[in-house]
């Protein structure tokens, strides 16, 4: 792993960083693709965004490109970026003169298999639930632990991704992914204001639906829902787009939406 | 601030560590009153159980509680205790071969005026609500987001604390403190099986109720139930019970209760 942190090479940070302490910062994962930052725009969008939602100094965005292109360890890779409030004493009020810390790693491309993209991924629904905090909903914050718990409860490699409902049971989201659904012709993600993080990639599949004609809307989808739907698929900076084959053992019908989506991501 | 990382002294951790990337963790703040960490056993207790619950390999008491002697500055003090997954590359899925960091700091004594003791305290409801989160309730989790928003909503130093209402608009804890009512004679506070923090001092306030034949009831506290309470108490590890002498700017009635709790706690 290549890692800078404010811009030095280092290995560590602050054991009083208010990142560790309190999960006070956001972080971006962005996908290296031939040897660039994809969407990079929307992500340096976002976490500016997150960055004024908090009230932290969002990082300078050529000096954060340029430290995003120094760790790519290579044309194909993932590099993390995390922004904390930075140190401070104990307590959580924030301190007027934080300093934030900036945290930029590069990874080796996770490898996905090929094969997800085209016949999609077999999928499980979790049983921890995704919080429903409308004050964090949204933001791409630092605090993960639901998605770690619900990562941690399976262990079968071919199972790709896990469902998170809420608490009306609905499901909200994947565990690292943004949901779609396609029903009745109409192209359908959970809204993102009351739990969920709202992913570029989710942006982008909005974006390029509307510049469609596809009606879009933002509701919760049932277990019925995704079992009734024309297509279903997941979306992340990462993945792109992986269409969902298979629900907790059920096959799921499926549509062409996604292969089209990512064959105009792919485009050049 | 007298700090050690897994039993040696250092100021910093991994820019990988679990807890920063994800909030993979769990913490104490241990009051150190005339040399000796209170309730300590009660600390290590709720630390193993959150532990056990998340999946990490619980600290060796022994271990901790020679660290907590050894960072605390004084005889009056704050030990802060954190205890990480451990470090781990990236991805949410918990590594099976994760070696849990602990980091123990030890603070100043916060210094609280001594009349919040005496005089009662003056609070605000805070805008920013807290999460519904069955998954983390009752953890004292890393993510702390939420409690940083919300203390960052008022500057008046005369204001001891925030109260936090959940989604259903009933107070469900303060800040850095949970939060009791005693109403009709019964002394209420608000479950934590959905949001919140089970303090380890609202852990011995219902254990000191029980002992004297108070009924206890966990439910939720309207703005309402507050004005109508014949006392209404705020408890932490650190501040023992302040009285609640005023909401809002209106004044809230003084009972008994949080003083002869008080005057239990500090006997000797």
């Amino acid at each position: 792993v290549n890692l800078l942190v404010n811009g030095e090479v280092s290995a560590s940070i602050a054991a009083l960083d208010r990142g560790l302490q309190y999960g006070d910062g956001l972080f971006e994962t962005i996908a290296i693709r031939r040897g660039r930052p994809r969407l990079l725009s929307l992500h340096l969008d976002r976490l500016a965004s997150g960055c004024r939602r908090l009230g932290i100094q969002p990082p300078d965005a050529a000096s954060l490109t340029a430290e995003i292109a120094a760790v790519s360890p290579a044309p194909e890779a993932v590099v993390k970026v995390i922004v904390t409030r930075g140190g401070g004493g104990r307590g959580y009020r924030p301190p007027r003169d934080a300093s934030p810390t900036r945290i930029v790693a590069g990874f080796d491309d996770p490898g996905f298999p090929p094969e997800h993209r085209v016949q999609g991924v077999r999928v499980r629904s979790c049983e921890t639930r995704v919080a429903q905090s409308p004050a964090l909903a949204g933001l791409k914050h630092l605090g993960r632990l639901e998605q770690v718990l619900a990562r941690a409860e399976w262990c079968d490699e071919s199972i790709a991704e896990g469902l998170m409902r809420d608490e009306e049971d609905r499901f909200a989201c994947g565990t690292q992914s943004n949901l779609f659904a396609v029903l009745g012709g109409e192209l359908l993600t959970p809204r993102v204001d009351r739990c969920g993080v709202a992913g570029v990639m989710r942006r982008v599949v909005l974006q390029w639906a509307a510049g469609r004609a596809i009606v879009t809307r933002e509701v919760g989808l049932s277990d019925g829902d995704l079992h009734a739907a024309e297509e279903v698929f997941l979306t992340s900076a990462l993945i792109g787009a992986w269409p969902v084959a298979e629900l907790d053992g059920r096959g799921l019908r499926r549509g062409r939406l996604s292969t089209e989506f990512m064959q105009w991501l792919d485009r050049d």
